[in-house]
């Protein structure tokens, strides 16, 4: 056996990074021919990684699956696929830099063979990353599963993902790490910023990026909510306060969002994703299409015409969800029906029952929403698939886009329709309220306590097959059945619809901030609550993520903008149909709009102005980057005259 | 001497390149030291560069100035300056590439030795280059001008011009090529398309792609022309139809732009200036500070803190073009006061001579606007020079935004408040028409005609004094002579103004093109006749300008994208107040003036959308550009692998 042993029940002597499922019905020279390419040095075309078989569990049962691997790897191996992945790591200067292994001893905390010089994480996203980029040679299709088709050059794990014989992959939890992190992050009582440092050295850095995107937006709220709560506490009820509120609001939200950028790209810098060159994207697992060459690699892959995919995306996937928001549109209507139907009844005769009945309609078109939001999360992932993109970022894109915009519709197409075409203010600021602490409670529950209400149950059963058996004394649970345990969690499915849900709060309190400022103060309370409910899912309800290098929250940056100028629009609307402001122009309602479109096309340009003036990246790291480009040219110059001299000599 | 002797009228045997002017009271040890330093080897910290005192001429009169000197480079030394300055040639693939010398043969064209591998433009640009690189290296001073400092790294070229020793520096033409160039592009009778590829060998990039635009945007014009020129025939005087063709303008100039970028993009592929990386670029010739360390090559140069340059831009400059802004507009009101006035005299007692009387205003403000244009030029020249910014890219934005902003407002002002405060139709298409129309005439005549004629003047003056003294058959000039003549040439300032020409024209066609559907006729014929004149006065008026190596039109997309804003706003305004629009709305103004911003509204999303849609650089670009980076790294990746191996063995 290469690279390790596999002592009886405490698993191998090397450390197990990543875990490998396969269907429990895989035919046996799958596995072998699978293994044996893993196993493989890398000149014959191998991904050179150690790997093991997961003895049974304490419970030897039929039902439980025996195709569980551990995947690891050598401490050389890693750190020359460090070198392959372009991880950027702390050089001695204190810059970051590419690294490389012939200059290793120059990064820093690098000693002896670099034992602990990456991090698990790092360890497990090159690892996946090699696994990934394993490819098939002469193979024609898997061995002993004929419909697992192969060619030269294609991804042999993307390929059994595809085909169902890879049931999933995903990297190990570390105990020891994780308790040291959970106890930093939420379990110790004092109020403090977020080990954001740590969360990156754990989970990676797009996991780290969200959660400092979350403090951030918190933190950026509050001298919101600190403007907001008078408003409450002493009933202003009078326009000339909103006004101020809402300029306010307005201005201060583009200042932060620019802000971001440049907060964003200090991490990125700190944690060397900022400059990290993208590697050359592969095409995603269930891209499909005539086999052909790719005209930029040269290598032979599926093709798909781009001319077919637009044909799909404008002719199929814009009408769809035009429909969608046009049906959104008409429960919508039928709602106010409803209300309006039920709201005469009741006054033509009031008793308790039509009392009760009031509630009805907002209750069901309440839950008609989420199902809505449900079933068109289903159908706008299958039509994205079925649009067939040949890059993960350019599939991610297009889902997010489709659901973003439904979902923005949705949430407030109703208040819209209160605030202009009903045009009333006292029913708007309560359905706002309703709809924002209704939606913060239920997210709250669906998020976590029910997931980690679950996990518990599953976990405790565990616990208990393993102390029918062995009597373990403390609680720590074998590494076979710690494994089989972490199988069994649920899938993390990326930062997604974490930030969603900070979307739809940022509209919450953005849009309408002129009519209820006291959401800014809900928020804050909520992201709070959030920061802790979602690290406490991270470490205790899901699978640990692989780690993904993320420079910046990408298309997240421009939906927040976008709700920016929305909001502007809306806004400078609500205040020019206030009656306070009306009152200034008793003559003439044309003078008032005339206003208020000026006064709206100015604050719009003052945005664009303020985000032009405002540079993405700050000025000192802008210097240290432009050093580490002209360094870099410059060493290049002196290797290519050096190679020149010496091909000149030979 | 090195490199070449002078024969005696005839010139250096080796083709001379650039012509460098010293002021005739230049040290004579400062000229000694100064074609050391320019002949020294490169290993010496010379530019190792072929220069020679140009003879004096025919007419050996004191008022000369003897201290002109030609530079010419050999053929080897241009081709290592090539690698120098980054330049890309096709490729034997026929991509375009990085020029190295070690890999010179595989360049297309490359024969023997390389002669006539470079263009003459590329040439002149190298030579260039190599100039102002030149470096002091223990010099404290000019030597025999101790006012002009030196110290180890600073420009010498850039000294000797700040302090007035180095008169001039600009590169000879080459008769036979622009004989043919003119021939091609303007001289023969047949209308065709610009010989782009031509000019840019000849003028560089920068030039080329300025009249590609203009090329570009002429083609582009013809449409709205086209269906403009039935509104003139027939009369059409309904708005229904001007609605229309308003619609059309704008969504046209959103496409129109968005394509531009494309073919820019394309033209700059073709050129090998899009993937070509910036080298890293030095301070202007103008900046002054403190001496300090650049944070970010460790070389001595000037610095200057940040923060004062943004007070200095914020504080003073900024106050300052709003003054200049509230001056134009207090002329202006002058000028319509005038105007009532001189129309309150006419109406009271016409006669032929109050008749008269009526175009003083116009005459007056016309006068004066261009009196102001001329001022705050140089007023925003002075300020931009004091804002002493390092980069000539910096200054260059700060100088066109000034400029922009100030002319825009100038020109557009009186229309503005004639459409909006006086809301006169009929008043607005017959300024337009003679503001158009005027500022087409007077272009013409200022940019070309009077340049000409002064060219002209002096190059007759010139052949008759050689004429005097040796009868020469042929009018062709002998060097000295034809070097003299180019050395009194107008300088050509960049394409700056040309720029702000076609900037101000696309104004007057899309802010108001709903009143006024013939004003695209007009910029169309007269952008026929620009061409003309532009490539005249290019090739037979102005000095030949160093090439600049471009990718795309810079900070002018930018201001045609803002105008393109600009005119949905204008535009939906005119149509929102004309009567026929305003007699579908009876019985209120509120529904109108809300229609017209929803609508505003819908067309600025539109543009915003369109402008995300429509990708940058066309696909198949996109392809050739990833290829070519993904070669790039894996050739890398190779020679870092080879020279790991031989750093093993050695």
């Amino acid at each position: 056996m290469q690279g390790g042993t596999m002592a009886d029940s405490s698993g191998p002597v090397w450390t197990p990074l990543v875990v490998l499922e396969l269907a429990s019905d895989t035919a046996e020279e799958a596995v072998t021919w699978l293994l044996r390419r893993i196993r493989d040095t890398q000149h014959n075309g191998g991904a050179d990684l150690l790997v093991e078989q997961l003895g049974l569990g304490v419970e030897t049962q039929k039902k439980q699956n025996p195709n569980l691997f551990l995947v690891g790897a050598s401490n050389q191996r890693l750190l020359a696929g460090a070198e392959d992945v372009g991880l950027f790591k702390e050089y001695s200067d204190g810059s970051m830099r590419g690294f490389t292994c012939a200059s290793k001893h120059n990064f820093k905390d690098f000693n002896g063979d670099g034992d602990g010089f990456l991090s698990m994480a790092e360890c497990q996203y090159i690892i996946k990353h090699e696994l990934d980029t394993l490819r098939a040679k002469d193979e024609t299709h898997v061995p002993g599963h004929s419909h697992a088709k192969l060619y030269p050059g294609k991804s042999i794990i993307r390929r059994l993902q595809s085909k169902g014989i890879l049931i999933q992959m995903f990297p190990l939890h570390e105990k020891e790490e994780l308790k040291r992190l959970s106890f930093s992050w939420f379990k110790k009582l004092k109020l403090s910023l977020q080990p954001l440092d740590d969360i990156r050295h754990y989970y990676g850095e797009g996991q780290a990026l969200y959660f400092g995107f979350l403090e951030y937006f918190t933190f950026a709220l509050v001298p919101m909510a600190l403007i907001g709560v008078p408003y409450f506490l002493f009933d202003w009820e009078d326009y000339d306060k909103y006004v101020i509120f809402a300029a306010f609001n307005l201005i201060w939200s583009t200042v932060i969002l620019e802000l971001w950028k440049r907060c964003s790209a200090s991490l990125a810098y700190r944690w060397g994703t900022l400059s990290r060159k993208k590697a050359f994207e592969e095409p995603r697992p269930g891209f499909h299409g005539v086999l052909g060459f790719n005209p930029v690699t040269g290598r032979e892959e599926p093709t798909y015409p781009t001319a077919k995919r637009h044909l799909r995306v404008y002719l199929v996937s814009v009408p769809f969800v035009l429909l969608c928001l046009y049906l959104s549109l008409y429960v919508m209507m039928i709602y106010f029906q409803m209300e309006g139907w039920v709201l005469s009844i009741h006054d033509e005769e009031p008793t308790f029952w039509t009392g009760i009945l009031l509630f009805i309609p907002s209750i069901i078109y309440a839950v008609v929403i989420e199902i809505m939001n449900l079933i068109y999360r289903y159908a706008a992932e299958f039509l994205t698939e079925w649009e067939n993109h040949r890059l993960e970022s350019s599939y991610q894109n297009h889902l997010v886009l489709k659901v973003l915009v439904f979902n923005f519709f949705n949430c407030f197409a109703s208040l819209f329709y209160i605030a202009f075409v009903m045009q009333d203010m006292v029913l708007l600021r309560q359905s706002l309220a309703t709809l924002l602490i209704t939606s913060q409670i239920l997210n709250q529950i669906m998020e976590s306590f029910l997931p980690y209400w679950l996990q518990r149950r599953r976990n405790k059963k565990m616990i208990r097959k393993v102390q029918k058996r062995a009597t373990l004394q403390d609680k720590e649970l074998p590494l076979e059945e710690q494994v089989r345990l972490e199988a069994d969690m649920s899938t993390y499915l990326g930062t997604f619809d974490d930030y969603l849900e900070l979307f739809l709060l940022f509209g919450y309190v953005s849009l309408f901030s002129c009519v209820y400022p006291l959401a800014a103060v809900l928020v804050v309370l909520n992201n709070i609550t959030e920061v802790y409910s979602d690290a406490f899912k991270m470490c205790h309800v899901f699978k640990r993520p692989f780690s993904e290098p993320a420079a910046n929250i990408g298309v997240w940056q421009l939906a927040f903008e976008a709700m920016c100028v929305i909001a502007v629009v809306t806004n400078c609307s609500l205040i020019g149909m206030s009656p306070q402001v009306k009152a200034y122009f008793p003559e003439s309602d044309t003078q008032l709009i005339l206003w208020t479109v000026a006064i709206e096309h100015c604050l719009l340009a003052i945005k664009f102005i303020l985000s032009f003036l405002i540079p993405d990246v700050p000025k000192q790291i802008q210097v240290k980057l432009a050093r580490l480009e002209f360094e870099s040219l410059e060493a290049l110059k002196k290797k290519f005259h050096f190679l020149n001299e010496i091909t000149k000599i030979n």
